[in-house]
């Protein structure tokens, strides 16, 4: 099989495995099937899952398309040739409760065919309150993995992730971060394939415990109106900065799948200041670069 | 005075006018005034109006700043001077009542001393529900003050309004469009500026009529849930291609002024469609480039 038939084959089989686990955990919502092509070449297989017991949306999307890059993007990747093959898949979830942590995962396979081919990908929480113990054990998942295949990896994408999930203008983190890499091509095509795939697989083991411990947990008014503040910064960072975002917005992408990243229900309250030494406080001040999780 | 000192004098007096009519239309509500200042240079009067009777959220905010471009604003201008001016007034109102439609206003001088300076600015309408004679009305304000200037004027700023205000990766316009200008100094000095206050007069004029006609209509809960579907777009508009956002962000202005334009409550739910023969739907075919409304 090509690399292109391997990626796809993979990618499909753990947006089914994903998809089973977090309806497992949800116990009453079903994902949502849109298949969708691309008049430009390829398509993908978006589920959404909406209005749950745990998720008030998420999705869980996988996509393979291909076709000409635009002159922008081809500028910005540095490469010459403009005919593109990208597949991958994206994860976004928005739990009801505040106590449950927003999840983002990524993963991704992008090659130009005679010129180049690369992996990226990426895990990071964004908690609504920060939990120390659970940050550290989430941190440590994707460490763990990491350190199968490099000692190097976790400290140097842990530190990628920080940069990359960082609100410019807020001179915030999005959350807790995780890890983020692109234009992986160090080493072998196998094994650089067996780390994404081992990173896929990491997601549900690094998340469901953190699903599990806080789905259920009592939340008042003030609670989830600072969820709907923190969306808020999450809406903020995917619109103003997020590349896969604008990757998909400008390459024609379906509009409604890149942009189930957005949470159903968001606030932006003017100039809101959390009270000083509240856990709404407490958490900003984690939403800093440089933290040592693990 | 200086050209600046006269814009600053006028844009304040803009202010306040505009901020006693508005709350005038509430009947509750009161601007709440923030002023800032800005380490590198100028600074602002942000006044902000919130859970009124009429307005949910809203800013009229005046901002005079200077100091140095940063390159890649420099070069999209295309001046070769850094030392810049900027001053203006912006206005953004979310309305709590579906029938009231959301406005934004702009206006602007900017000038880099010893090189250039011009005008910039327009006004444009949002409704949640298109009314064809309300939209007749405000073009028709707005291009009978165009037209004390010049015929052309209005032609080409609402044309410019219609490609402005564009949310490309929806094919939609933002709303029914209006004005919008930029970089005008084709002619006298003293003619654009006494033009700039004539569209800053017009706000009122254009705006108020459709407050006041609306702002007690019935409501129920599906034209609230179009409401916050309508106000996510705004908020795409605004984050993805918004050029005065933009310039905030990157010459680090006072985020939460800038961010006003971001509505309280917003939603996102997926792939909403709206029903056929809907009202909704009539609206969603009517937010097109192109149409002559007056």
């Amino acid at each position: 099989m090509s690399y292109q038939e391997q990626v796809i084959e993979w990618y499909k089989s753990l947006q089914n495995t994903i998809c089973a686990g977090l309806e497992k955990a949800d116990g009453l919502a079903k994902f949502q099937e849109d298949n969708w092509s691309r008049p430009e070449g390829g398509g993908g297989r978006s589920r959404v899952i909406q209005d749950g017991n745990v998720f008030e949306k998420g999705g869980v999307n996988f996509s393979a398309v291909h076709g000409v890059l635009p002159d922008s993007i081809k500028k910005a990747l540095g490469v010459s040739k403009s005919e593109f093959f990208a597949a991958g898949v994206s994860i976004v979830l928005h739990p009801k409760n505040p106590w449950v942590p927003i999840i983002h995962m990524n993963t991704r396979f992008f090659e130009i065919e005679g010129e180049t081919w690369w992996f990226g990908g990426g895990i990071d929480l964004t908690p609504i309150y920060i939990n120390d113990q659970e940050t550290k054990g989430f941190h440590s998942e994707l460490k763990s993995t990491c350190d199968q295949f490099d000692a190097e990896y976790f400290p140097k994408f842990k530190e990628w992730a920080d940069n990359y999930f960082f609100i410019k203008h807020r001179n915030e983190t999005r959350g807790v971060g995780g890890i983020f890499y692109d234009r992986l091509n160090d080493r072998d095509w196998n094994e650089l394939f067996d780390y994404n795939k081992a990173i896929g697989d990491t997601f549900l083991k690094a998340y469901l415990p953190i699903v599990n411990a806080n789905a259920d947990k009592p939340f008042n008014e003030e609670h989830k109106n600072w969820q709907l503040i923190r969306r808020g910064r999450y809406v903020e960072f995917n619109l103003v900065y997020d590349k896969g975002t604008k990757f998909g917005l400008e390459t024609n992408g379906r509009i409604e799948s890149i942009l189930m990243s957005l949470p159903t229900h968001v606030s932006w309250p003017y100039n809101f200041q959390p009270k000083e030494n509240s856990q709404e406080q407490q958490t900003l001040e984690k939403l800093k670069k440089g933290i040592d999780w693990v």
